[in-house]
């Protein structure tokens, strides 16, 4: 089973392709759409549709996995990750890359087995799990690997979004 | 000059077209992309994506025009309504069209000749200078028409997102 993990983001949105073989997760790619802060917000929607578009056709995941977003107070925040996300829906619905919906506390749990886990631990975990030498960079990368690890343990279980 | 205002929502997306012939501004065509809640997010946002490209590709706009958003507290709302803005910034943006932003201040200033005119003062106004019979249905309809005037009187002073 092959699952896109994606972190989105304006500037940097992380992605990481994870295969399941024999129970074992293997990072077969990933790494990063980047776009200029030269360019207009429409601008940066475009070229971070475009690069996503790139890595679903050329990896042709099975499933896709997106985190489920909690923000404290900051709509402006919220707002400008939510642009990002929808653009990142959008491109998996338009290929038809059923989406697992997962949390920031599922994310912990299934890989550092800590539902509190912070930040650093997770992607020390995920560099371990995955037999990387590194963490891998930046750090929206090591995330994307760690929401597509997930979403290929919760598959199973939960309901997909299509 | 040719004008599409758009009310970002995944359930409601509001757009209006707006010439403007000899000074005054004419409601060429009006309408809103609706989508079923029976439809998964990514579902809608797709939907939503191929019903504004339609829009955009049936009546050539020179400019869109779209709200500068502003949320109090509620970032549940700023991320579901971020998401249907980025989808509406992306088909802007894949089609070329140049975006003005103004702020729901400027859109009252504008339509209603009052920064702090209320949501129905702004509704009527829209009715009057457009000519219309009665008040467009639902809201977001006359908010995108309202959007798409206010976008004409601004384009000339502004900066436009490419």
């Amino acid at each position: 089973m092959r699952m896109l993990g994606i972190d989105p983001g304006t500037a940097i949105c992380g992605w990481g392709i994870i295969d399941k073989v024999r129970h074992e997760p293997l990072a077969h790619d990933y790494g990063a759409v980047l776009t200029s802060s030269t360019l207009s917000a429409p601008e940066r929607l475009k070229h971070l549709y475009e690069g996503l578009i790139a890595v679903i056709d050329r990896y042709q995941p099975e499933y896709g996995a997106v985190e489920k977003l909690f923000f404290g107070q900051n709509t402006k925040t919220a707002l400008a990750v939510g642009q990002a996300r929808g653009v990142v829906l959008l491109a998996l619905s338009q290929r038809n890359i059923p989406i697992v919906e997962i949390s920031p506390a599922e994310v912990k749990q299934t890989v550092a087995g800590y539902g509190r886990a912070d930040k650093h631990q997770v992607q020390m975990m995920v560099t371990r799990l995955l037999h990387l030498e590194a963490v891998p960079k930046p750090d929206d990368v090591a995330d994307a690997l760690a929401i597509a690890m997930t979403g290929l343990e919760w598959v199973k279980f939960r309901e997909v979004l299509r």
